[in-house]
């Protein structure tokens, strides 16, 4: 079995491109600065499903993703969430928060509909992404 | 400067006991069956604040409780989640989910408040969790 990422995180993202266990997403959600980690590891669904030298770049990956997010956004605090109550694939949530944001201090997830990014906006978003990440460009 | 547990943290929960890195709380809330971690790090509120080691130990213990919780409740999903909005001090919430609880499909955090547990249901909960855990039971 491949790695497949699960259509519904696919919708709601861009993919930044791929770092050494993780495929790197930014979800379409102008609200909040907002990466995605998935492990590429097919029918992963629970942490302890990955073996732990893989737990072990998962957390690292996250540590970089958390670091270039907060220095890119200047945010007061980063969220890390691991849920995977609606998306079974196993996907870490690297969320760049302010106090004042729209739903402060409550959680990102469940919290209405995202809000559409300026096109241009978004692009500058993943842009610095993938810069700060050492990532190729998105195409 | 030398770990202290938060004082939030501290009322809303019991202390099981510390692994290698993490002080062992559960959560004083009888809606989800919750472990948090705390590194024993003074000063620590970013995952990326601990070093590679201390992060490889501290996903290895959320992977471990994790299994821990998913086996005594055969819960269907569990949520892993560092988020500090509200308490500074890092904290990584391992939190063990049915379909159909409280608030399902809904994150714990900011659901409402606790419902407080039956006496005996707590301890029988700790007690288990300590055991699976290899942890001395609480005094």
């Amino acid at each position: 079995m491949s790695f497949a990422l699960d259509a519904r995180l696919e919708a709601d993202t861009v993919a930044l491109g791929d770092l050494a266990l993780c495929r790197v997403l930014a979800t379409k959600d102008a609200r909040f600065p907002w990466l995605v980690l998935v492990p590429r590891r097919a029918g992963a669904v629970e942490i302890a499903d990955l073996s732990p030298p893989d737990r072990a770049a998962l957390i690292e990956e996250t540590a970089a993703a958390a670091t270039a997010l907060k220095t890119e956004t200047q945010a007061d605090k980063i969220n890390v969430g691991a849920l995977g109550n609606l998306v079974a694939q196993l996907h870490v949530h690297v969320v760049a928060r302010r106090r004042g944001d729209a739903v402060w201090p409550g959680p990102v997830w469940g919290s209405g509909p995202a809000r559409p990014y300026e096109r241009a906006a978004l692009g500058a978003f993943t842009r610095a992404m993938a810069r700060r990440l050492g990532l190729a460009p998105p195409a």
